[in-house]
């Protein structure tokens, strides 16, 4: 496996190996892996594709008062675990070599961005569309992998790939959980023991809704929001959002169907934590 | 040469090119040519590349009350004009083609956009940016080709590429000018006769304050300024900014220096017209 550190490591990596012929898949992350992003990795080299990992934890994406100093890093740990997996490179540049210090390009989507996380994360999308688009240029990948734990994310970077022409293929791959429900994150690390038993009231609440829909054929949004607050409501946590939405523009829908979701975020002392359930 | 008015050609006409190893080198323009239209072709060719003209009046750079339904369209023109250059092919997509009903991704380079022109046209450099990023996107050049007499335009597009690392060298192209001093524009045609005369007053000021720094080698902004100024206010037309500023940032300078500039904007009538003149 290459570690690359630079951009210009990174192109020259790339330039090399366009004669191979083979696709190059990219698998951006912020590191301190879980099972979520081996599934992506694993996910790219079915594809056939030359597999490139990213490991940055982006400042443009965290508001001043959020995790990005305690964000877990791991590199060492993250590294040993890719030596196993049978990827081709990981690019892992600094800060520093990922941002001039007087950035200032910035990429919105209005409305798209500034619905459900992004109503609570303002800016956050931003960041992330930002420097997605930064690596897409530094990688020039035919695939792209992003997990559907992070669906907003998902649905946003596949509309400013098409608005903004990059021709690159996003792949969505579906969450992974622990066995008792839990989305693999790499906040989880954050929850106490308790902590971790009240979180899984967001994951229960969308797998009973689930249900609802697939075995009782209640499609209508408003009593199966109202069944999963009544669940969450039970435990001691903040519930920050449960929506029923359209995938492609977030816009609410009346009835659970094809390319709908429920997206959720809880928050458990000052950890949040969000999942869903999206009918693909 | 070739006539592309899809995405699609564009990446397979680019996509069979790979092979020659010619450099690609891209020529964005809203067509209505002039000479200096030309003299950004040249260039390409001069440099040895492979050159693709995009033709495409973007109505995401005009503001609500701008010219955009009357901005000079002339494309039967413009191709016979292009048949006579050399040049490989034209990207000429219709705004269908460009942008899908619900486009939303923007890229915005806060402060250096919002400056000058920006101030004047609110939202004028996001949507140059997000089209020039598709463009850069579709056509995957080594090289674009912009003209000096747009200078923020190339400031702000120079910086763009830089903060979103789309790896393209973006070459500035010195301003053409017509015989009496004014910098070929395609609003030139705006224009009546009498206007045309007035209009002058911009490039005569900017070519005196050229000479008080370069013959009287008189480097202060404040008295430079005041001398242009005084030139323009004795024409009927609006001045409306006149700024010595760092190339780089647009901040505002207090001597004319290396990689300084004093840009300028006048309105005669309804038509706007810039211009300046840059130490590069």
């Amino acid at each position: 496996m290459e570690i690359l550190t630079t951009k210009k490591q990174v192109r020259e990596y790339v330039e090399k190996t366009r004669n191979s012929k083979k696709k190059i898949g990219l698998v951006p992350t912020m590191g301190s892996f879980h099972h979520g992003h081996l599934f992506l990795m694993e996910k790219s080299m079915l594809d056939g594709c030359l597999t490139i990992v990213s490991i940055f934890v982006n400042p443009l994406q965290f508001g001043p008062s959020e995790d990005f100093q305690r964000y877990p890093r791991n590199i060492e740990k993250d590294i040993s675990i890719l030596n196993k997996t049978g990827i081709n490179a990981v690019f892992m540049p600094s800060v520093e070599e990922m941002y001039s210090k007087n950035h200032l390009a910035t990429i919105f989507l209005p409305n798209l961005a500034e619905k459900l996380e992004g109503s609570i994360r303002p800016g956050h999308f931003a960041g992330v569309c930002t420097v997605v688009a930064k690596l897409f240029n530094i990688v020039q990948p035919h695939n792209a992998y992003f997990g559907w734990k992070d669906a907003q994310q998902l649905i946003i970077i596949r509309k400013m790939v098409k608005d903004l022409d990059f021709g690159i293929s996003i792949i969505g791959v579906p969450t992974v959980r622990d066995v008792d429900g839990l989305a693999a994150s790499s906040r989880n690390i954050y929850l106490s023991e308790s902590q971790r038993k009240q979180a899984l009231v967001l994951s229960q609440a969308l797998q009973k809704m689930k249900e609802m829909v697939e075995y009782n054929k209640i499609r209508d949004a408003k009593t199966l929001i109202s069944l999963g607050r009544g669940i969450i409501e039970k435990e001691n946590v903040e519930l920050q959002y449960l929506e029923a939405v359209e995938l492609e523009n977030l816009e609410a829908v009346e009835k659970i169907g094809k390319n709908t979701g429920i997206l959720g975020a809880i928050r458990i002392g000052d950890v949040r934590l969000i999942d869903n359930i999206v009918w693909i």
